[in-house]
């Protein structure tokens, strides 16, 4: 897409404006459908059968009883595939059964479902499936997987999924399903020549993106013909998946999403989609799969990630080199595993003047449920890590670990990777507002500590976008995009910028939700990208509609005039003039090119420990919102709260545990997500909008930086207080455990 | 428009093929959707409760025994409007209430309607209204309703509808809700000094646009969102009028169209839709109603006609003058009557080279089921009578009725209409083709006889449509328009056009159905507009896409490679390029420049009269289809065969006859459409091809002329055979006794 920066060329309407959710109203009185709300007639209600165990064989797969119990329409299993041009699936790798076939490689494996008049009946009915499993030995760890005698999960040529994306398609070397390397400088000089080096050992857990509304997935298939109501985040990818998966070109395929209750990553690309199409063609009525809170928590997950660092620096804290090994836990499946493992290794270095650096990192199969997207994948992973190494340095080096920063930061314009998007973004200025916000350098209590964290990440993922906005005949302009709202507030965004453009106001704009067959191509919602792309593309597609209203008028006409120009150029009440945008890469359209623009994740948190408890309390937050422009200030302000938050739980008290294989925390009694509880008494945006992002009027998107920069600014803050940490998440039991073992230490224990 | 022909600039794969429809497939396996094959979920069904009586008050209705039925929902009545900013509908005029209110003018009018679980249940609880009414006079007739001291259908001030578009709303003169007024010329002067006067006086009856798919309507209202499912023509005019009726604006109304069984006009503009939403309004859940036949043959018929017209000649047969009476029985709503009365207006003059004409038209309410539009409404009407005074013309000047053609048609370039659109097609030619191809000149039997027809319809109504073409990722190209697919081929030919511009075979072009949500504006489907205006849009968005491609290629590319050249455009397997293409008028938009173009209904038949009983056999038909250029030259001659069966029961036995005020063979035991068994043992459909249409690749509409032009034919040929007649349907009663009256005359008795 284009750098240049687009700026409004009349008084706003709109843009810049904090206005209210166009959602709003309807979300509140109740009336806003999600996938769950909707009957499309003659439905039927699935049910998924999963495996009890983490790896086993398939020995047997008996329906019959279940098939004759009173209102079950079918049951659908690993044999019904056979007619597939190929039963996997998986955007990178197509590794994927749609239902188990002779094999399961994680418990919760969906091996049968069943289809019934409701869903009680489909429930009572998964009993009546008789399936008798040979055990297999399982790899749930990243260590079990990795030895040299780990049973392997898949056997055979890794096959590149359609939008693979990653370069070449390694060999798979045992449960490695892809390697991600970085090696820029001298790496072995910048550590012999170091005065300081700092290195260690880190675990980030498996954690759950969890939202209010579960994977919802009603599907029909006719011949030659498939429609999906989903909960879906990337409907033209999944669109694109569910064509290959049943050898039908892409029109005969249509992705209908209305509201979407959260998403974070849980409901990218391809998840219980082919399952209800599957389904569904079996049944030979549409069919609606709703998962359980627990059922979610085995369809997708945030990546575990093992992880080793050092960092070199000279006594006067000039950074020089950062060698990281990163292993990252997939899951049975690599589902989004390699962009992760990539974008987690482009995240390791930091945004630091370095000397060399190498990243080796490794994305491996395990027995356990499958890792998606998560917001601020890759970052939230390993920004902690290098920040924390960046502190000791600090420390070591008798620095302020704002002035190492101030002195180490690459400033605007400087190249970050080789031939990549140079820094778009002033870290300085911002990790500055977020330390003064905190009260950096104020004197604190014991058992209190401050820390700060910059980061970046690379956003926006691929740049493709197409928008159309059709003004109609009685003035109101009505935006077709293809980005999905799912409580972020695009379609207040994308409204906001086609008034803004037309010079009308709010209420005279409407943006349609997602339905593939009509709606223009948007290649995601996530990854940072819809204001910034997808807004691109409307306020492209608004310019077009108010260029041919000029044509028409002979001059810029007032958007009162509208209605009365349309009415003259079709000669009645009737027509509509329909503008269309574009965004799409500028050079060869590859990664390569670097990101579309890097979000700045940049925090600073004050903690208070119990030291007695190990209780970690976060006192106050700040964060940056580097938005270029805020289209909406308070939509920005929420994302960077709900992602405060998120964060918060990351660090402190978020993770899946398995038990022999089993998820053995797998709902939310047991799970603990963020509540209001956990907000921090003091919790600052701070919006910055130095009109430098490649989106409209100079805006770029928002959101992740926050989860990336909280759960490293709250290490940071433990190490101030005493007590730095190696293991997320911040238990106080964990807490309570190094604060004996350094008393210990520090005792000479 | 333009009325620049647009021609192909590369070799045709598409247009000019007789392709097989694209639609054949699904309908010949039963899988195409109607709109009554669809079940929206939660579904209601609807039945309607209508009037016994032509004309009555209604003293009180009570629907509570119905409501306290079990299964019963809620029965939508007159009283159930009155929060509504205006009850009354009415494209041309507001006049028709949603359901009635206080009052019933025609027996059949929908007085309640019950929304029960079931069609059964909905049924049994009509018989638990208790209504009382109040009897009042009727006008069922024409000249009842003209009559001095006539009771009045409708008091108080005329109120336009929203697409009245016949210049100032006159006041209403009693019955009389339109009039149309042509004078051209000196006329008295045209009379004074003629050699010969022929006149007389016609009935044209009211007839039924019979179609396979009754009316069929589902719909869904929820607070400022309105759903219909609706088997309709004109999906974007439905939707104005019901955003009009609720309150809402344009995009809060959503009109979805499937397949259409058939339309002939019988399902364009508003007809079933407002009842239906009305009672989905109260119910809260979606409702559908589907006429019977006999239901739909109370919703719209054809206008019944009176003419009084005279013709004037030189003895030499040059035309001199015509004047011309009409009066058009548009039952108790105007619907479309004023245009159908303008367009037999225009149309009864006929394509002459006249010194002078007057045309005074009315169109008067009578206590009858309201007409609209039927396939060449108003030509039809007129065209039988202005013909068979030409050939009494010819007859006594005695000349060949083809000579006295040839001498006194206008000719292509020749203004028909003062400030209107010159004459496009060659009449002459037409004429001649048709009298060939039924063996003119040649001797033949006594009883038998030929007779031809020449005639003009003002075709394309008001020329707006706009389209947009989507080509995607994997080569296939989706137009999106808003044409509906009614049998007649539409999605066939707009694939054949977007197929032709972009060089792709038929199978690589998909056209999606209509849905206003998504879909561009389209005025209507009707009048022959659909390959001219929606064609014309269509190629021109298609052609946009082909631009862009050569522009990203740097040349014109190959078919073959678009799919390359995206993936490099957009960097991956995403992404899709839109056109956009649009219709508007050229000049003022006002209808006053005259038709899109002059669709011609030339036609010649022979016919074969048994003496003793009357029965009229036709034995051979010929019609021009002069369509410019034919898109698929197979699917014009399967509209122009099947316009002429249906010229055919026009002409001798369609009737729609009313007893008391009550129709009395409303349903298909009663009322005679054609079958196979009356198509003519031969029947040529003669394509011409001159180019000379505004459409795609000068293309122009058909489909319509025949209709107007067979009756024509069909009554010169009695004629020719000795038995002129002057009111249709020529039954075997009527031809038998004018055949007695004959003889009585010849015998002086």
């Amino acid at each position: 897409m284009s750098t240049k920066v687009e700026t409004a060329t009349r008084a706003g309407t709109a843009v810049g404006l904090p206005l209210e959710r166009v959602d709003a109203g309807e979300k509140l009185r109740g009336q806003a459908r999600f996938t769950g709300d909707l009957d499309v007639g003659r439905m039927l209600h699935g049910k998924v059968m999963r495996s009890p165990l983490p790896h086993a064989r398939i020995v047997s797969l008996d329906a019959s009883r279940a098939e004759r119990l009173a209102g079950v329409v079918c049951v659908l299993t690993g044999r019904d595939l056979l007619d597939l041009p190929s039963p996997l699936y998986g955007h990178a790798l197509k590794d994927r059964p749609i239902v188990a076939i002779d094999r399961v490689r994680f418990a919760g494996e969906p091996v049968a479902v069943v289809a019934a008049e409701d869903e009680a009946t489909a429930e009572a009915a998964l009993a009546l499936i008789d399936v008798e499993y040979e055990e297999l030995p399982a790899a749930v760890t990243i260590e079990e997987a990795l030895a040299p005698d780990a049973p392997l999960l898949h056997e055979g040529p890794q096959r590149a999924g359609l939008f693979h994306g990653l370069g070449e398609l390694g060999e798979r070397e045992g449960n490695v399903c892809y390697r991600y390397h970085i090696d820029r400088g001298e790496i072995e000089a910048a550590f012999a020549h170091a005065d300081v080096v700092v290195e260690g050992e880190y675990t980030f857990p498996a954690v759950y993106q969890y939202a209010l509304e579960t994977h919802t997935v009603i599907a029909e298939h006719r011949p030659d013909e498939i429609t999906v109501w989903a909960s879906c985040q990337h409907p033209f990818l999944v669109r694109a998946e569910l064509a290959d998966l049943f050898g039908l070109p892409l029109h005969r395929v249509r992705l209908i999403v209305p509201y979407l209750g959260g998403g974070f990553g849980s409901k990218s690309y391809t998840k219980m989609e082919p399952i209800t199409v599957a389904v569904a063609r079996k049944a030979g009525r549409p069919v609606r799969i709703r998962n359980r809170v627990d059922e979610a928590m085995l369809t997708t997950r945030r990546h575990g990630l093992r992880c080793r660092m050092r960092t070199s620096a000279t006594a006067e804290g000039r950074l020089l080199g950062r060698e990281v090994e990163l292993w990252l836990d997939t899951g049975a499946y690599a589902d989004n595993g390699p962009r992760v493992t990539a974008t987690g290794g482009d995240a390791a270095p930091g945004p630091y003047r370095w000397a060399a650096y190498r990243v080796d990192a490794a994305c491996v199969y395990t027995n356990t449920s499958p890792s998606g997207s998560y917001r601020a994948f890759g970052a939230t992973h390993v920004q902690w890590i290098g920040e924390s190494q960046v502190d000791e340095v600090a420390r070591r080096c008798g620095l302020d670990p704002l002035e190492l920063r101030r002195q180490n930061l690459c400033v605007t314009g400087e190249e970050l990777r080789a031939g990549g998007k140079p820094l778009d973004a002033d870290l300085i200025g911002d990790v500055e507002k977020v330390a003064e916000a905190i009260g950096w350098g104020r004197p604190r209590q014991r058992w209190r500590g401050r820390g700060l964290s910059v980061g970046l990440l690379a956003a926006g993922a691929h740049p493709v976008s197409n928008a159309t906005v059709r003004l109609e005949s009685d003035g109101i302009a009505v935006v077709l995009v293809g980005t999905t709202e799912k409580g972020q507030g695009a379609r207040t965004v994308m409204a906001q910028i086609a008034a803004e453009e037309l010079g009308l106001p709010l209420e005279r704009v409407r943006v349609q939700g997602a339905d593939t067959r009509y709606t223009p191509y948007d290649r995601s919602t996530g990854a940072s990208r819809s204001t910034t792309l997808a807004g691109l593309a409307v306020q492209r597609a608004a310019r077009d509609v108010r260029d041919q209203l000029a044509r028409i008028a002979g001059s810029d006409p007032d958007p009162d005039e509208y209605v009365a120009l349309m009415r003259r150029h079709f000669g009645f009440a009737g027509g509509e003039l329909i503008g269309v945008g574009e965004v799409r890469p500028r050079g060869t359209g590859s990664y390569a090119e670097g990101p579309v623009f890097w979000e700045v994740c940049v925090g600073a948190a004050e903690v208070e420990i119990d030291p007695e408890t190990g209780v970690v309390t976060v006192l106050r937050t700040a964060t940056v919102a580097d938005v270029g422009r805020a289209i909406n200030p308070k939509l920005v302000e929420r994302q960077d709260e709900g992602a405060t938050l998120q964060g918060i739980g990351n660090a402190l008290f978020e993770e899946m545990l398995w038990i022999d294989g089993q998820l053995a925390n797998g709902d939310l009694l047991e799970y603990r997500i963020p509540t209001l509880r956990d907000m921090p008494a003091e919790m600052t945006c701070i919006v910055v909008e130095n009109g430098d992002g490649p989106g409209p009027y100079g805006a770029k998107g928002c959101g992740e930086g926050a989860l990336a920069a909280i759960p490293a600014a709250i290490v940071n803050a433990l190490a101030d207080a005493g007590v730095p940490m190696t293991e997320l998440p911040l238990t106080p039991e964990r807490v309570w455990r190094r604060i004996r073992e350094l008393e210990k230490e520090a005792t000479g224990g």
